[in-house]
């Protein structure tokens, strides 16, 4: 209803009504986002690090525009386990190395492509998706959702790691394992 | 852009622009749908049997409006596995027996309860969730979602029967299990 | 923007930014709705008692999803006279009893049908659209509509009910009557 | 998707996918619109004549605008009876002339007022509402509604003139009349 | 979210949730608008004079409608400059004298059109359009405008008379003038 | 409506219909794009190339999702000039190099900043901004727009350079120059 909305950083994320701030307060610095110079760790068996850039976190111009930014540096073999954003599209593309990305669409099909430095691939909206790194060396890409906040849900952690449990027989029926494998594998996924 | 649009049935689902019957043409019977007074057959390894209500299948007046139905008969100890919406919230009622529903948000919580004969209850836009028939019969649900063609993607066959298959170090990895593992839940989902 | 916002029911349903609970105190029991357990009496003139299922009245996990519900139950010939909802379709389904309902559009055609249990209807948006037991015994219908806040205006009671008064001229011109039965009609919709 | 879409007008009105003009043959004439200059004709009970300015009948520019015209031309006590816009908020101004205008909300309320030239009034959308030329002579209003394709419903002629026609009962019941009654206003709205 | 809502006017215009009236407390007098009975002053150098009749303005009920007004009085040859609304398309109309408009697609064409009293003319979303009063006395348009905060950009004005200034060489390129009358046409949209 | 629709590039984009593969036709390739491995040419006078990703151009996929992509080549000192995208906002990234880039808001103000490898930047939908390498080198930006077809108009030109030519009065009171200059403008944008 302006020409932007600038919100404060607080810590009252809950509430849909950001504060504003007063359009002769704003400047510059607010449309500028500089974040992703910055490395993240990739210290972590998943060999992933990630840094967003978000209205609600620290890219505040990005209120109201309906778009959300987040930048993955990858180990080599690093990966971003099959996961869902539940309310956004988005688009990836590769700053450096080499990365196979794939998602499964409603038909059980898997789209996939292994993607080179300046390189994009859409996943579209609810569909689970990966991405790996399979080049000899480290990895970056940076992605566009259509959505503010789009949400994810990394599907084996969701499944096997919910708190309280889903129980047993609900993932031993649906992945087709006894009972045994799946209190196995929810192990993996409990706070040490 | 006016009452209402009236689709043939017609094999070329494919297409956006459904043809619309002429205004003229439309009959009481356009607007009513009998679909649910059949009962889908449950005899199936997961005791599940579905009737759809949708635009583009058997109830043509839901065209435009944003709005899908779907029915839900139940073995005891019928099971509708994990799965997602990408493109709608749902809300489902039972209309006979007892069923427990859950979905996990995207910070790993379950929400989940044992639903009665004419007890609602609300799965959020693209989050993942479940029903499984716990009363000592048969059961029935009704779900509307508020989306034409909502696309449904149940998680075990999405990831492990994936066409063409995902690597398996995606999955060994995303779920913590061995490749031997992975292969083994692969199989179960592979056309007989 | 959340995957749910859930609201606090409170007197102060005016406003727009209704406040939500923190993530951390919402429980299962926020998206399990039972009020559809109760009937609703139906002991009046038109033989109607009608229980809501709105996120601003008993339901607040509808909050942001654009549905709401309504259970109707009929006396033996109870009507839901005719009506408009200014800002939702409507999906209607019966769940005991038969029910003649029934809808003209903007081209002055009446589109109706008997409706028996399991059977469906769809009131277009903004159309005048009524509900008649004609069954034999009681009856229950449950509507689902495409908007949190629908919106109701029963036609007779507003034009021949409204506070003040729409001048005598205006109705007796539209439906073709004379200014004393304009003023008899309107008598039966004062407040005794 | 484009700068603007230009339709061919043409008898298949019906479809949604109103054909484009190619850019390069759209002119200035297809944004203008002179159809107002002309009056309508008000000699007929109601004292009413009416010209439509929308996207599928004289005014191909408005095609994707969500916008449509109106202009009433009103004898002296000329009527706009009470109706309702299925799918439109309405803003209403004067042109020349004194103007009783109202709508009821869903509470019953009446906002009625009386407009003088370059006044303006605003119809919530699906709401039902009237005009009434109250001045001494002829009387001129332009309406703007909020959507290509607004629909309109006359209350007393969708009621008791409805082809086929709402059973007596329904009616009846609903207006606190007599079947009596019932029919002979329903006679008033048979085609001679 | 209900039929209406209906802010107060206040200071505090920076604020998206504006507060709603009570229900009980809004009037006939919120629905209507009389600002555009004055006339606006055009003693200035363009020979304009402007009336908004904005929700967060003077006309509370156009408040969530999506619509916005606005009445433009134009001295013997007054021109509005080349501007653009970034979020609204417009309908214009002349209630009074003789208007050239035009406006300017993507692909460089002009659409122009001399206007007389009635007649409509749609200025796309986004696109720069112009209004100059070529009549032989005053005239007077109004505007309909989709957007309730449709936003201003008088293109001249933003481009060399921004502050700061834009740098010299990046309008002399653009225009393909020299950084003297660059700096020439800046003077004349500083401050006295 | 469905999980992607894939649309064949064809000649006859003006129609808003895109016809869709069939699924079944659909590859993984029809979600990768690479056109952005290449290098726009910048042998120009503003010593600026680009390439578009967009749906009805070059990358399908994005059809629907309400994205389109843009890179940008620049040569030493490169411009791309004062425009406007009557329809997107824009998140401009830059991959190589030091732009200057800026937008002015509806108040007069510029927002500015100078961009290295990896900021980000954001421009509110149809507001007039610009982008001027500062560099030692050439750059590369690239560019995500929130809307399928956003549109560009490029101000100077589109004023200046607009077929049929804008009155000389219309664009000399504007910028207040005198006509002589308006002409010499002009000149610069004839076809040569």
């Amino acid at each position: 209803l302006q020409d932007f909305r600038q919100q404060w950083l607080s810590d009252s994320l809950l509430f849909n009504g950001l504060a504003c701030k007063a359009p002769s307060m704003v400047t510059s610095d607010d449309f500028s986002f500089t974040g992703f110079r910055a490395a993240a760790d990739t210290n972590n068996p998943l060999g992933i690090g990630i840094i967003p850039g978000f209205a609600g976190v620290n890219y505040p111009a990005l209120n109201t525009q309906g778009l959300s930014l987040a930048k993955f540096n990858y180990a080599k073999g690093g990966l971003v386990p099959p996961h869902t954003h539940p309310r956004a599209s988005e688009v990836i593309t590769v700053l450096k190395g080499e990365v196979h990305v794939g998602f499964v669409d409603t038909a059980g099909k898997l789209f996939a492509a292994k993607l080179k430095t300046g390189d994009f691939f859409l996943f579209p909206v609810g569909l689970v998706h990966f991405q790996l790194n399979v080049g000899s060396g480290h990895a970056v890409t940076v992605s566009v959702l259509n959505a503010q906040n789009p949400g994810v849900q990394l599907m084996a952690s969701a499944l096997f790691g919910a708190s309280p449990e889903i129980k047993d027989e609900v993932l031993s029926r649906a992945f087709g394992i006894k009972d045994d494998m799946t209190k196995m594998i929810k192990k993996g996924f409990m706070p040490a």
